[in-house]
């Protein structure tokens, strides 16, 4: 152990400006000492989410602000080097906040509650970038979306948006495996192969070089009956003109409009969920937490067997991790984006 | 019994234009014979429904169409004056489709899935209006809606727009009786004054001269739990943002943009669906034909004890039919718009 590299903001990007190096500084400080329960954590994966972005974003958002100089907030795996809390000792893995640094100091007995609470990984499935990946959060979040708030049925017919994206790579193995016609809808012809590939899906729709309406009518003809939508926008009203009777939309992101200070149109096919009963919800993973455990099980059952791969995209590196936070608003990822920070120990 | 009037379409209204009486054409016709398994019905009230400007609109809709010389639709409550079915006696209560007349043969074994069909009301409560009313379809939609889309909790907020509607002033009333604190949303301080004394608001919001963001954060100041909505456009939009965590938005209609061509935008707002994990569900009161006698049943008890008024807006005359459909859209009505077309029955 030497010293700590950190990311830390130094200006909040401008609606229009993709995320991207140049809003961060690059800084080395020295390793925090630890106080009475707490544990020094040595950051060994960096995951990315697009809700990342409205914490240095100006505008409304259901997160915190990080404030010009603060380190860059991140969840990611990392493995206890110093603890002074009697439930951690050297060599767990843990899943934290860990921020975009090399080591944080974290305190069990305080955790923010508003974001997603450190938790132990226990017997831990190598490499460790599964429990960021299909074993992590983005498994979870695809997991209770689709099932709990999108009710999914064996023969249900699945459509999801930024399918080969992290949270849809999962949704496309999970409905997959639930018995599910699933139609993934991605940009380009090389993730509308991956996802076949890769993630699941029985079909794929490219959204840059095809009608979307056209080839859901084709792929859908009796209609969609669960839609997990990451994007919103077009493909959204889209896809609302398209739904089965009782349908239920799992809205789980927007990256489509999420940035964008207006200028832009709601949903206007929303009347459709009366002419097919449907229903659109929104949901957070952070409130499933007390039933992590279930899916969980679930998961690394469907894993051990084999159904369910751990589609991620890693970069290695810190020093990339902007760029590879970046990369989700390029849209050049398959799978769920990474940053190997450190290689796994032993 | 003479002969049978009837209103009959002449010309599809234009998307800018209200339904008016220039629109149809009055004609006279002989009263038609009854087949066997068939009764004649006299029409003694009609009733009105938003829908049914999209029977005869060009655009896109999940009713039947009616052609230009068609006897217009709409449901109404007639006497049995001629019967040649065993179940159908004459001096029977039934409320049906009669369309737009004073005669219609009706066919109990012949019912068009599409709208609802007829129905003999056992014990009719005097005056018959009530058939159309609070004991109708009206305090249906509102009954189904507000318990069974809504999932109405006592201590709810709940949030109605068009309050001075027909469906609007059984949920206020309805959502009340339930044990909620109920906000209605109308045009004018004289339907605000009227929903708050004869349909069970607790408080109105004027859109026409408030600012309906402004008070909804004043008169909700923990949000909304149950928004029923029968407008949609800005409203939707504003209401929104004002969710409670775990909001249920109940989409009845949307009178404000449902007959506009384009031009439009959605409820842009939709993504505050996430951060209150909160949820929009259409509904049509068609589906819920097998539990109309539970909804009854309640209605009639709450009717029996006084807690619900029969909040009518009656027109007398046949002849008045297009511009009693038409005040819907001009928004004049307080309460469950009916027209009178012969007396009750002694």
């Amino acid at each position: 152990m030497t010293s700590n590299r950190q990311w830390r903001l130094k200006r909040h990007p401008e609606p229009d400006e993709v995320i991207a190096t140049e809003h961060f500084s690059f800084a080395e400080t020295p390793i925090a000492d630890i106080g009475e329960g707490e544990f020094l954590l040595k950051t060994l994966v960096l995951g990315t989410s697009p809700a990342q972005r409205s914490y240095i974003s100006k505008g409304l958002s259901m997160h915190d602000k990080i404030a010009v100089g603060d380190v860059m907030r991140g969840r990611g795996t990392g493995v206890v080097v110093q603890s002074r809390h009697p439930d951690y000792a050297e060599g767990d893995i843990v899943v934290a906040s860990t921020g975009w640094q090399d080591y944080s100091v974290q305190s069990p007995g305080h955790q923010n509650p508003n974001v997603l609470s450190l938790q132990k990984v226990i017997d831990p499935v190598r490499p460790l970038t599964t429990t960021l990946g299909v074993l992590g959060s983005a498994g979870a979040t695809a997991y209770f979306g689709l099932l709990d708030v999108g009710k999914l049925r064996p023969g249900d017919t699945v459509v999801v948006s930024a399918a080969a994206g992290g949270i849809g790579s999962c949704a496309g193995q999970i409905a997959r495996i639930a018995g599910c016609r699933v139609i993934g809808i991605a940009g380009g012809p090389a993730k509308c192969a991956w996802i076949k590939e890769a993630a699941g899906y029985h079909a794929a729709i490219d959204y840059k070089n095809e009608d979307v309406g056209d080839r859901l009518s084709e792929l859908c003809p009796n209609g969609v009956d669960v839609f997990f939508d990451n994007v919103g926008g077009e493909i959204l009203d889209t896809v609302l003109m398209h739904l089965a009777l009782n349908a239920r939309i799992v809205i789980c992101g927007f990256i489509a409009t999420d940035y964008k200070e207006g200028g832009y149109s709601g949903p206007r096919n929303y009347v459709n969920l009366v002419r097919k009963r449907a229903r659109m919800e929104g949901f957070f993973i952070f409130d499933y937490r007390t039933r992590f455990a279930e899916a969980d099980a679930r998961l690394r059952a469907w894993f051990d067997a084999g159904k369910l791969v751990n589609t991620v995209d890693i970069d290695n590196g810190l020093e990339h991790m902007p760029e590879t936070l970046g990369s989700l608003f390029r849209g050049t990822n398959c799978g769920i984006k990474l940053c190997q920070v450190a290689p796994d120990p032993d």
